[in-house]
């Protein structure tokens, strides 16, 4: 149903059916830990290339995420991913493996809610009975695309990002019982102007800003609410730059719990990662990880997950240009809340 | 309407109430010339790189497409768009211009259909009044990304493609009369295990080939259904092996006129472009071009686009990786012919 320029209310919200989330040895020594289904000790997971170890990663997860689901690869009528690499070549070989229909999707790190928007909109509007989104991200495929070798040893100021390695997956299905995907709210695209590729964080934080507004504004909800409302990647710099930019603008945060994915999968008092997480995976495993686990286990009830994405290349940042950044957001809610 | 595993059948089918199509100077020495909005007599388009110039051909595309659908770009509710550049940065700044909600999506060239089967469908569900989708790309862009420097002159294959520069866009409505979008098939990846980027139309030509026998299989259609089947780049060499498998599998093309985007594009006997042309604005200009002007001028009644896409890295090739494919399907139709 429309409810607005640019949410999607569902009235026949899909079931998130079955989730994975799949991650590397940093990720396992953080917070949400004991929420991974798989914590591979090896950065490359026995592969012979960092992009081998990110598409296994990927196909582990969606693999994973179907056996949870109780159905088979053959039941999968569309998967929906994408990821970070130059034209997402994690998630076109995992889907050569699955042999499913492919969507292919880029928002960057928003990719995890831009692909579970639209798998919950194609299930909603009929269009099929189970889909599966996914997403994956891999810290040292990112770092050789994005930034330095990692062999130079670079230093990087604390504005700076680590990114996840991880993948994470959902299947999603017409019928079902718990977790319902009830509404999506899809971003513009935000640049204030920044052009520092380390301090995303704070480039992101105003699409953040837009897409809460707009899915409050479209859907007439407020923060309140949400049990929760937690963004992608916006870390220790952006999360308070969002939070100041919700303030100034008359949004009220009250009643809900805000906080943002990169800042729960580590624990930057001990680990280097400078200003938290991100990348595609760092929303994707925190969400189908830790959230909806302590969603069935029924701590939280409705939550609202922001997915943040820089649109930037190596190439557009070497040519001057400033970070395009985006915002995608997915609510999800337990059954018996809706009415 | 869920009409098979991965086919759509729009009950509501929208309109194609504006498209545009822009070229640069080879495409506009082409057979295809009169049919072009625009045709750049520079390569560069007075713009300082190639991708700004990619990106403005896609900026100029979105903005006429508005212009000749009469309506506002503070209509458009969705643009759907991608491109071959990495992280899909010509579409992302494009979408940055347009300021309207952006699902950023990839397939390679088969993108110009990905993006409309995804536009139909969100307005067909109805979650959406006006959608926006368009794709770009431009030869010098894509020799720099996939191939060599330009500047090595280096020499070609006879199997190799000529991608085109170009874009393409096309505004989608609920309401309006003359060509709607009223089916559309979603593509498995399909490899083969071809691994030379200088011979994508044989890689592709499986991918498109098992697009059609499932576009047949779930809307109940023959070929002889449409005045015309297009597929999007597989140009002199693709073509043919289209034709073969098509033939040994059992499926008749009879009745239907057979062709492709990267074949109709160009005069190969008089352009230097080898096999034919490729890339994302291939299939898009002569879709949103050529082909939708002989369906408004009553030469064609149906037809159905098969965009093939090569979804491969120069990462993934060099890695020693062979080249996933596939192949999306829209159906578009005069409002007449349907009842």
């Amino acid at each position: 149903m429309l409810v607005g320029k640019q949410s999607w209310k569902f009235e026949r919200a899909p079931y998130i059916i079955g989730t994975s989330a799949i991650v590397g040895p940093e990720e396992g020594q953080g917070p949400l830990a004991a929420d991974y289904d798989l914590i591979h000790e090896q950065l490359d997971i026995y592969e012979t290339s960092w992009e081998k170890a990110e598409r296994k990663l990927l196909e582990q997860a969606t693999s994973l995420a179907i056996t949870k689901a109780n159905v088979n690869t053959s039941h999968i009528e569309y998967f929906i991913g994408g990821d970070l690499m130059n034209q997402i070549t994690s998630n076109s070989f995992a889907a050569r493996t699955l042999s499913v229909p492919y969507i292919g999707v880029f928002g960057a790190c928003s990719t995890s809610m831009e692909s579970l928007a639209l798998a919950a909109m194609i299930i909603d509007s009929g269009n099929a009975h189970y889909a599966l989104a996914g997403t994956c991200s891999h810290n040292c495929t990112a770092e050789k695309q994005f930034r330095y070798p990692t062999e130079y040893g670079s230093q990087k100021p604390p504005t700076a990002q680590f990114t996840v390695t991880g993948a994470g997956a959902a299947v999603l299905c017409n019928r079902g019982s718990g977790p319902r995907v009830t509404a999506a709210t899809i971003g513009k695209v935000i640049d204030l102007g920044i052009t520092d590729p380390f301090n995303m964080g704070a480039a992101m934080a105003p699409a953040a800003v837009d897409t809460l507004r707009a899915h409050f504004a479209d859907t007439g909800r407020e923060a309140s609410y949400y049990d929760m409302i937690v963004t992608g990647d916006l870390s220790a710099v952006g999360h308070p730059i969002a939070s100041d930019l919700l303030r100034q603008s008359g949004v009220s945060m009250e009643g809900t719990v805000f906080d943002d994915c990169g800042l729960m999968i580590f624990d930057r008092n001990k680990q280097a990662v400078q200003a938290g997480g991100s990348g595609c995976g760092c929303s994707a495993v925190v969400t189908y990880g830790h959230l909806m686990k302590r969603m069935i286990r029924g701590q939280l009830k409705r939550m609202l997950i922001v997915a943040t994405g820089s649109l930037l290349s190596p190439l557009s940042y070497q040519q001057g240009e400033s970070i395009p950044c985006i915002a995608h957001a997915v609510s999800i809610e337990m059954d018996s809340e809706r009415e």
